[in-house]
Parts: structure tokens; sequence; C-alpha cells
């Protein structure tokens, strides 16, 4: 008996009106394709989910190109290579791609990082040694700047990002708050991950709460979320407060601007009286090679050593991502969430 | 025949809600004050008014405490020294200080400049060589940190602070769109100030014609007004472009957050995608002695050369300041409003 080996594919096959639907995402059976001279075929192990590949969706102006109708979604799997003609991989290598929301691709290798053959922990490329990872190290560093004794606050707290920033943060000697939705959560943040505290933002009194966890206002905000866990740190931000905005996930799914009052009077404002610096980055351009590999380095020793503790959400099958993602994006995954693919 | 001379102070008298009105300020005699052992006794000469002190007269936190209920107004001075028991000032000497709104006042020398006798445009230390100069000198290099073929946007184009943003903008080999209210004020800022182009937001199609004048987008937007001109530029912002913000003017009189819609998701949404930095600063403290030296140096150059402009309006007497601020407040001055006291 043969057994049989489906390609599958998931392409966009309309632009969503905030939350994507069942009309969002399209599943089509395709051939496996056949690499070319110079080129190698990839089978995807682990998609990985995040929060940005809701911008994708929308045909607005952006850091990134929107996918287009019936164009398979995009995203960054670890793959294994199945036959290769490319120099510097071979058969069974395992590696990081581009390669998006399908079971198989094709690949000349550009953009393609090669794992090596059976790495230890290869999904964690998708995560705390990959793309979130160096999202919190980078912002956080770089645009942050922490200094022993300053206080952190950080939302989506058990996510892969806020869990990285917090315990960097905390490795930096900075007082850190986290902020996630539920019991289970925070108690994970705080028990596991070792914040000082973390506050669930569903309480009624959640912004008396955070208030009270920051006695001494806020130096960093780690921004991911906005909404109303922005609105509620503007009015702690110390002097000189830094603000890195690696994404806004409250609001990725709005279909426009939402009702009033118009906080910008108070976001300006707070910049303006309290000198804060509030920078966006995209993780790809927005840092040198140099930043990168001090991230390898470091992130691989804090793993190895315990100081840094990762939490990883495996969903089972290709078919089951979009309803995956947007769990993701409502906030009710735990912990960063890849798909095990094949 | 003896001269009375009075000795006159501007008071906060109550605290406003949005534009201050005929019971915010108050105006008294009293006796002339009587320097003590090493004090000098200053007369002023020139009182600054500058949109800040709409900010002062509130009670919230901020980077400068407010001004007390009672307390003269807050202000920067040129004044000259009548009588002196300091050192390094003498009688005759013009100085800059902080005096405040009133016709004399008594300082031990902390924090106050001497520019000498006769000093050639004493006023202008308190517009283009002084804090609005520096502001738009600091704000621009060290924050803006412009490039040769990039596209500057200022408001309050022909206010003392955007003024000089455009030109140095222009020094720097920028384009330079400014903003301004009405056809003289945009005719000024062209024909005489040597800006690309200027436009007025009192026009209907306001936004329209700032897209139209930054077909290649906006690298730089200085900050200074907020409101609708700051929700015009958002759209046009460029990959990794930056905001000093030194000021919010259209929002000093808001008695609260205005209606929606929220563009709370706009302004955080530019700056995720774009990879915009935003960076209040105040001119005092968030930038070290060597900026200030080469601002000194600069715009003295600057000046003598031509390459920069500088417009005032003069207004005469104390008495006139409290309703002379409101058209600074209410961008009905042109350029840089100066008191010429006593």
């Amino acid at each position: 008996m043969i057994q049989e080996i489906t390609a599958r594919q998931i392409y966009l096959a309309e632009r969503p009106k905030g939350l994507p639907d069942e009309n969002t995402l399209g599943i089509r059976s395709v051939d496996i394709p056949v690499p070319g001279e110079a080129e190698m075929l990839l089978r995807t192990r682990y998609l990985s989910l995040d929060p940005y590949m809701r911008g994708r969706m929308n045909d607005t102006k952006s850091y990134a190109a929107p996918v287009g109708i019936g164009e398979v979604m995009t995203g960054q799997v670890v793959a294994e290579v199945i036959t290769s003609d490319v120099d510097r991989f071979e058969a069974g290598d395992f590696v990081l791609a581009g390669s998006g929301w399908q079971d198989f691709a094709v690949s000349d290798g550009t953009d393609v990082l090669n794992l090596g053959k059976e790495p230890e922990n290869p999904s964690w490329a998708l995560g705390v040694l990959g793309m979130p990872g160096y999202t919190a190290y980078a912002g956080l560093l770089k645009i942050g700047e922490p200094q022993a004794g300053e206080t952190v606050v950080v939302a989506a707290a058990s996510g892969p990002v806020g869990a990285t920033v917090g315990q960097i943060a905390k490795i930096k000697g900075c007082k850190i708050v986290g902020i996630a939705g539920g019991e289970d959560k925070c108690r994970h943040v705080v028990d596991h991950l070792g914040f000082d505290a973390c506050i669930d933002h569903k309480s009624e009194d959640f912004a008396e709460q955070l208030k009270q966890h920051c006695p001494d206002g806020i130096d960093i905000y780690f921004e991911n979320v906005g909404g109303k866990v922005l609105y509620a740190v503007l009015p702690l931000l110390n002097p000189f407060a830094r603000m890195p905005v690696c994404g806004v996930v409250s609001w990725y799914n709005l279909t426009g601007l939402p009702d009033g009052p118009d906080f910008g009077p108070a976001i300006m404002g707070t910049i303006l009286r309290m000198k804060v610096k509030v920078q966006g980055f995209i993780i790809y351009d927005s840092f040198g090679k140099d930043t990168y590999k001090a991230f390898t380095r470091d992130m691989t020793d804090w793993l190895g050593s315990g100081k840094i503790r990762y939490k990883e959400q495996i969903v089972e099958g290709l078919e089951n991502a979009p309803a995956a993602l947007n769990d993701v994006l409502l906030g009710n995954s735990f912990g960063k969430v890849v798909v095990k693919v094949g």
C-alpha cells in the first residue's frame, strides 16, 4: 500500500473585515512542486502563527506587501529538505524558511537558514530563537535601553514576545510587571517566568491595579497590544520613558477608527510632557547584523542556563491553522503557537 | 516733577477651563522690590509669550511645576540690571532671566544669562537666539536628523519655532513644506523665509493640498500643533520617519478628551507600520551643553549671513500681555510675540 501524500496550500480567499472568518482563508490540494536546477524541495514541519499575519491580509500601505487574493498565506516555517540541488543544503537538513501556509515548497535557498540535521528543538527557531525572541531582545535592549531598577511593563506577557521581554528585563535588573488575560496566564507569568507581578486585563479594576503595581511609575512600556492597556499606561509614564512598538494586536481587526473619545491628545500630550520616545520597529529591517549575532549568542546562553523559559502551544494539522490564528488574535492562545504540519 | 514708576505683576488668579479668559490672570501694583546682599534688581524690558505658558496654568503632572494661584505668571524676559551686588552683573547690563510677567524682579543671578550692555537686538534672546530657536535647532537636528533630499513638514510655520525649523531644514538640503493660518502668513513663509511651499490649514482641502505638496511622502514632521494637522500628516509618513514633538498647541485649551473617532489606532498603527520614531523633548533638559554651544554658534552665523530670517511682533505694554497670549494660542499672532515692558 502506498501512502498518499497530499500537498495542501492555505490561501487568502478574500480580505476580511474585522476578525477573519470562514470565507477569509481557503484550502486547496495541489501537486507536490518539482524543484528545478539549483533548487530544493522543502516539506513543512512547523508553521509559525503570529499576530502580524492579520496585517498582511489588509490591502494597506505597510512595511510589507499584502498577500494577494489567491496567494498562499505568508508565514515562517521550519521545514525539512527532501531533495536539494542547492549548495549548503542537503536532504535531511532542517531549515527556517518563509514559505508560508503549505505542505511543500520549492526554494533556491534565498533567505533560508540551515538549522542542521535533527536540531534539538526545531520549532524554537520560530519562537524564542527566532522572530518573536529577536523582537523582544532588540526592541527592549536597543530602543527600550533598560537600566537596573527601572519599571518595565509588557502586555501579552504569556506570549512569546512578552514573556521574553519580561525575562530579559529581569536579567537586566528591572522590575517587570506583566499583563495577561486570565488567572492561569498570570500565575504562569509570575510563578514560572519570574515576573514581579502580572495583572489580568479582564479585571474590572485593571487600570487601578496597574497603578498599584507601578508605584514608581513606568520607565519602559513595550507596546504590543494598544487599546485600553496603552491608555492605562499613559498616565503612569515617567519622564524620558521609552516605548518600543512592535504591535497593536488589540486593534488589528478594526474596520475603521473606533468611536471616541479621541485619545490622540492624551497620547501626544504625554509624549510631549514626559519627553517619551515612542519608536516602531520591524525586526527584519530595524537592526543590524551585530544585534542579531548578539541575540543568538545571548539567547542561547540564557536558554541553556535556565534564565529564560519558553512555552509553546502546538496545534496539530495545517487545516487547523486558521482557527488557531484567530485564537492568537483574540488572546485565547497560551504561549507561542506553532502548527505541526505533515 | 518726579515720574512715578509703577511696579506691576500679572498673576494667575484662577485656573482656566479651555482658553484663558478675563478671570484667569489678574494685575496688581506692588512696591518695587528691594534687593538684599548678593542680589540685583532687574527691570523687565521684554517679556516672551509662548504657547507652553498655557500648560503652566493647569494643575497637571508635567515637566514643570504649575504656576500656583496668586503667583506671578512664569515667563522668560530680557531685563536691564538697575542695581547689582552680584558678581558678573552690573547696572546697565541686559540679561535673560526667568522672572515672569512683572515690571521688576530681584535675582541672585542663578540661571540668569548676561547679554552685555546695549546688545544689538536684545529681544532676540527670547526668540531665534533663545528658547524657540534652540527648540527648532535641537529638535530638528538631534531628533529629526534631516538628510539632504528629505521632505520636512512643520506647522505654525510663520511662528518662531516653525520658521526656524524650516530655514534650518533648507540649509540642510531638505524640501520644506510649511503649514500656516491664512494667505498672508503663507506668502511670508514662501517668499520671505524660502520654504518650498506653505499650505493654509484653513483651506477646506487642506489634507489634499498637503498630499499634493509631498509627492515623495514625509520624512520628518516637526510636531508643534497636534490636531488635524497631525492627522493629515499620518498617512503620508515614510518608513523610518521621525517626529520631534515640542508642542501640541491646538490641544492646549482642551478641557477633556475630544469626541471621537479615536485616532489612537491611527497614531500607533502608523508608528508601527512605518517604523516611526516619535520623541517628545523639553529644550531645557533634553540636550547637553555641546548642543547649546553649537546652536549659539550656528545660529549667530546664519543670522549674520542672512540664511535665517526672523520676524517679531512687538506688543506694547505689560497690561496687554494676557490678550496677546490668547492670540498666540489661537494662531492670531504673526511671528515671535514679545511684550515691550516699561
